[in-house]
């Protein structure tokens, strides 16, 4: 079950900074507390050199002219080397300020000398519990730059492929492995897909055999809760892609442009699949009540048959436990009847079978054996 | 019933490909253990030949000039066919990975040397379970490539009408073949549409005549849900077809895109009937839990009817079937009363008329007179 | 009530023509029974000439120059008239088959020579049954022609304004009969509006009166369902009828587009009112649950109050009805009382008057003599 | 209470003209039985005179240059006057007769001498019943011509805002005067939306202090028709309006759209609080039945620890009433025990103890109390 | 809980002028009895002076060249120092009316001379109620004028700011302190999302633990309520910021539009944030209504239970309490048989048996076991 506060912290931004500070102040809630780690990683067809430098270390070179270079960099620490990044690259103070406080939305904005993106990523942590963390990128035709509050697994295939030699990845520009990274964002929805699809199966089966729990609904909603955050994460994205492949061809190259249709294409996927889970929630829920107020009439059925039968027969029966004077004859002559005690039963059978007949028109009787 | 599987299926590509792969990558998950067939056709107005090679005797030889070729591949192997192909045809890797890994999203993608489409084609089989599959299409003015992830039997009618001679299909180019693959694909869902009416018929009946049944609502949510799966199934196609009308003239023809507006007609008649569908699912499942929430109320009528008027009865009954000592003149008199019983008997009669009056006067008895 | 073959009937057409079938495929569903009639009227401001053809004596000659030409076909037959005509006029053989096929979504399509359009029209047959018609028609500046599967009285009121002299029918060109055979189409939308104001207003007052009916409810969804399929019907006659508008001047006179703007505007409120009903009728289905709720929830207070009084009672008129014996003085010692039977009186009213004020509190029993 | 035909008027023009009609056809369904009245006024910045004309007495007279007109007409008894008014300033037949028939949708229509204006005014009547009216109007420059079926008053206040002399309306061309007319339409929405916001606050604070009524359901029911219908009337001004601020500035004078854009602003804070109105209604109709849902289950509860509570002691103190013959030393031996009434007392104790702690623990104790 | 009033107040303006005033009517509701005080201040990158004048002391002079301006007017009394200041900066009548009638829609209008804008902020008061107030800006390159009905103090951080000597905000040019205006009324917004953060945290609590409420309902109501009129009061702000946001460069400076993005990003995250909310508290109140009508179907099996086990025994019960006169061998023979008591258990025992056997299979016994 996700708690309400992590819920919220994937859809809103808690005032990290207090309202009325001027706008780009550098307040990191998260990643303050991690030592900065800068992997740079420069590349070109032939070579792959990549340096981790922590903390202080953290010196800007520029790269010889050909060399494509990433650097990823973890943990904002003190904001100081985020600060001097920024600089190197000419990031506005808004830029910067948007890449340490967490929770923004995902975005796409164009400067003069690059693009810069924020999206973000869903993990399942340790206790298969849903983790939102933002990523934001800034790059041009030679340099990827990504960050993140603290090192995060998942981007470590793409670093891989990095390394593997002579691949598209090596021989193409930077914008392409832009476009890796969005990819990979994109990739880190679908385990969380199959995470609901199992969910709502789980969710789907008890309903429909009728296994009813009493915690059900709560988690049916926390389900339809969780979907809706994801929708929250996702739909700003997908106009941020959109915004991107308008990008005219000299800041997106045009093969760059064919592998971010690509990846769009998956996360019109995620979209449609997400659509589909929520209107498959509502329907699920709608389903339990009617299942719920299907049984609460069965019940009634059986009371109201039970009871319509027996309580007459018991007033009857209440008639003859009377106590009143026999001795005079009008009362209670029933009593004294050679018999009187099978004039009861015969008076409490056709009782009976008059109601049965009524609820068989009544088409309550078919209900029950229905029931069964 | 449609397993939810099944059902995801459908609409959500399981990650066939691990999350972090280079895109393009080509892994089918269906397709894969289906020997390769491509049944090729070469046509023009006076000619027909036809071949069918298997797995690795396919191979591509260019036509002779105002030929026209049709390329229908049938199951994907080990991708090397399907590779073979792309390359032949100057296919994007991406666009083959779309053929090969089943599950995309209907699309339309305009390369430099032809259209890329992607459609999703609905068949009922053998248990008479709709089952989806994606069909691909690349077309120039003088080829079409088909793919299909194993043999089908829905494109056999186009091919006949191939055969049968001098017709438009014969006397056109290629673009009008592609338009009558995907107007065989949009065909493919009207047997479909009467299935749910015939299904949405039979709900509509139970549910008017009362006939109530257990199920009824676990298969209301399943039309629901199939409905849903079919419309996001079919949206999209309606904007690849859309896209497809808009390109210019040179790379479709006037004369085809006449009869893809014939195919987006039918194409826009199928949405309008699933849209009247899935609200007409919608409105039957209200209508059932009205008729639920009503029939609860009718019997809880007749429960309190019947309970209001024999709780008090046996009451008094068993006022005198208590056994004070009736030696005491204050204790029970009526016991000793000559007409004590008929007493009884008017009290009773009275004590229910009173009742009937109210319960007339609150509505509820015409009501138990409806419900007969 | 309207039968729900009848209802897809107004928004689905069942499949007449096999699926694989070449389009243009002439198989007329209805129509094909009727012989067809040709009604040929040419007119100018001081001429009119009208002729009857029937099956084969149908034939086409041209127009003197300056007359206007109105055709009616009505009914199929083979088909073989349409052709025909079709030839004649060079519609297209999708034009043609789009003529015959009935079901057809409402459309506007440009062609070189003219336009053509499809309506669906709406008629109360004898029995006060809606019955949808298709009503397609093709027109330049000097003809008109129009194709209905069967003689319908609809168009009737138009050809006697035509015959009644010299009025802006006779002395404008054939566009203006077009916009007119357009606004008789909207026209015959208000009669049905009527139908359904008429409905929904006996429905409301049964409601609002709670006088419910077993068959409300069905009845409402009848209702709700009608209204559905008329919107789907009336929307795409509103787009159809706004591209018309937007025709340049030389296809569409101007003084023939103003009359068109009159038509739409109808439209509009045909839309709008179709729109209000859809909404009241959802609305009064809202208000009949709610009223059965409220009236289940009145139920069951009279039977708690009764129950939660007298079940008590009947308890303490079972205790000293105990047959424990009495000569044991700790045995029930209230049935030796002189004034036993007082005492236990007083309990009764003591109890019940107990009750009283808990209800009192819970506001049970001003909710009783609300219900009266 | 609006009568449900009062509320059809409002939106919907029942058929005053017979389908088939010709377009242009003047039948006043309203307005036709009013002797019509025609007040005229001519003045600029110096000069205002004003004449009244009743019936034939109406007639034309062109206005001396740099003098604007204001010509109200009020009633069109049998439509010769607004045929003569319309021929003068060469109005289309469609306008009078739009004029005429009254029930028109919103609009703004540009001829090429002038624009035509249809819009809907509301008045609360002597019975504080909402009455529609429609008001036409037709302008240029230098006239505005005003349409009423009969004379109201809503335009006084800017009658005497004329005559009061050197003010922003008599310094103005005639638009500005048409934009006045406008914004006196608009603003006889703001008493309507408090008379709304009155019932709505008084239901509001019924169902939260769950002083429920019988008839609260139906009110709120109306309220809801009322306000959609409301919104009808509205949307379409807001498009018509907005149509008009996107005229050239020859055709409405800047100054004059300054003046529209306050009246737009004016209608998007109708709208916006008609939609805030609209969601309001409906959310009250969902607490109240979750507040009738929740008593039903209150009630319920109650009865069932009475039920449960008294059934089975009844049933305990039925055995005890039992005469099997005690001398049978297995029958019904408690009887004969010494203290077998407390013995039973006990029981009774024992049993009640055990359900209260059940009942504790389901939680529905608190519940009750609560209820208090 | 925030009164209708008020409520109604932040969506919707009484009419402080009577319907029928001309427009720029200056009426202000609020302000009226305020002093009006003007917080004069001027500064560039190296001065700031700061004049604060009251009520009639207010004059205005021309500013040094190179010196921007803020003038923040505070209450607005009878209106002539409004008016002044109007007539100094050329505003239109419209303009200062919009300023001084309070309830005005967020929007932005371009005049020759500047840009005006109304926004709504809110504020907590020392009750913890949230308040609405309008704030009216007027802004060109060098002056900003800030208006608002009463002195607030959330501008103050932003004046201080300006204080606080060599920071952007003395270096940029008016516009910039104009974003920075716009900045604290977004900014304003955030505290409010924490109010209903934790209100609707806590409703979650309760309602998935079950702790129902009498007043939960009704709060959750008032919750949506307050939810509706935030959104009303953001939606049209964001529109009015997207059109500044697309004015020229040389109306508002390319820097200054950077930090108008960054309060749009903002702007939207608190219009996503408020969209969860209300979907969140429309989940709610359904999982509410679904909790209770579960707990309503649980107390119903209990009570069915309990009385179908009970109802019949009483029935036995009552049987064997019958005075029928056993000296006839017909009647009652088992009250005489010397194991007729124990008969009587076994007779008990077997029908409880019987229906505990047909509960479990109805499954309601488990049903029991769950809910506790």
């Amino acid at each position: 079950m996700l708690h309400f506060a992590d819920f919220l912290m994937s859809i809103f931004r808690r005032a990290s900074v207090p309202p009325g500070s001027p706008p780009g102040t550098l307040a990191p809630t998260q990643g303050a507390d991690v030592e900065p780690e800068l992997i740079l990683a420069r590349y070109n067809r032939d070579q792959l050199e990549e340096k981790r430098l922590h903390g202080k270390e953290v010196s800007w070179t520029a790269a010889e002219p050909g060399m494509m270079t990433w650097a990823d960099l973890r943990g904002f620490g003190d904001g100081s080397v985020l600060t001097k990044l920024g600089e190197e690259f000419g990031l506005h103070q808004l830029t910067v300020s948007d890449i340490a406080n967490l929770g923004q939305r995902p975005k796409v904005e164009d400067y003069a000398n690059g693009i810069f993106v924020v999206m973000r990523a869903v993990e399942l942590d340790q206790d298969q519990r849903l983790t939102w963390s933002q990523v934001s990128m800034f790059f041009d035709s030679n340099d990827v730059l990504t960050f993140q509050d603290k090192p995060r697994s998942w981007l470590d295939s793409l670093r891989s492929r990095l390394h593997s030699g002579r691949k598209v990845i090596r021989e193409s520009r930077a914008d392409y492995l832009a476009c890796m990274v969005m990819d990979s964002v994109v990739d880190s929805y679908f385990p969380m897909l199959e995470h609901y699809s199992d969910r709502l199966e789980e969710h789907e089966e008890c309903i429909l055999a009728e296994h009813f729990d009493d915690d059900l609904l709560g988690e049916l909603y926390l389900t339809k809760r969780d979907l809706a955050a994801f929708r929250r994460s996702v739909w700003p994205l997908r106009e941020a892609l959109a915004h991107l492949s308008r990008e005219p061809d000299d800041v997106l190259s045009a093969s760059a442009k064919m592998y971010l249709r690509d990846t769009m294409d998956h996360l019109m996927q995620v979209i449609d699949v997400l659509e589909s889970y929520r209107e498959l929630a509502s329907s699920l829920v709608d389903v339990y009540l009617s299942l719920v107020g299907q049984r609460t009439n069965e019940i009634m059925r059986v009371l109201t048959i039970v009871a319509t039968v027996f309580i007459p027969l018991t007033f009857v029966a209440g008639i003859y436990g009377m106590n009143f004077d026999t001795s005079a004859a009008t009362n209670l002559p029933e009593l004294g009847w050679r018999y009187g005690y099978i004039f009861f039963w015969i008076l409490c059978l056709v009782m009976t079978g008059g109601l049965m007949l009524l609820f068989r028109r009544l088409g309550w009787l078919g209900g029950k054996q229905q029931a069964k």
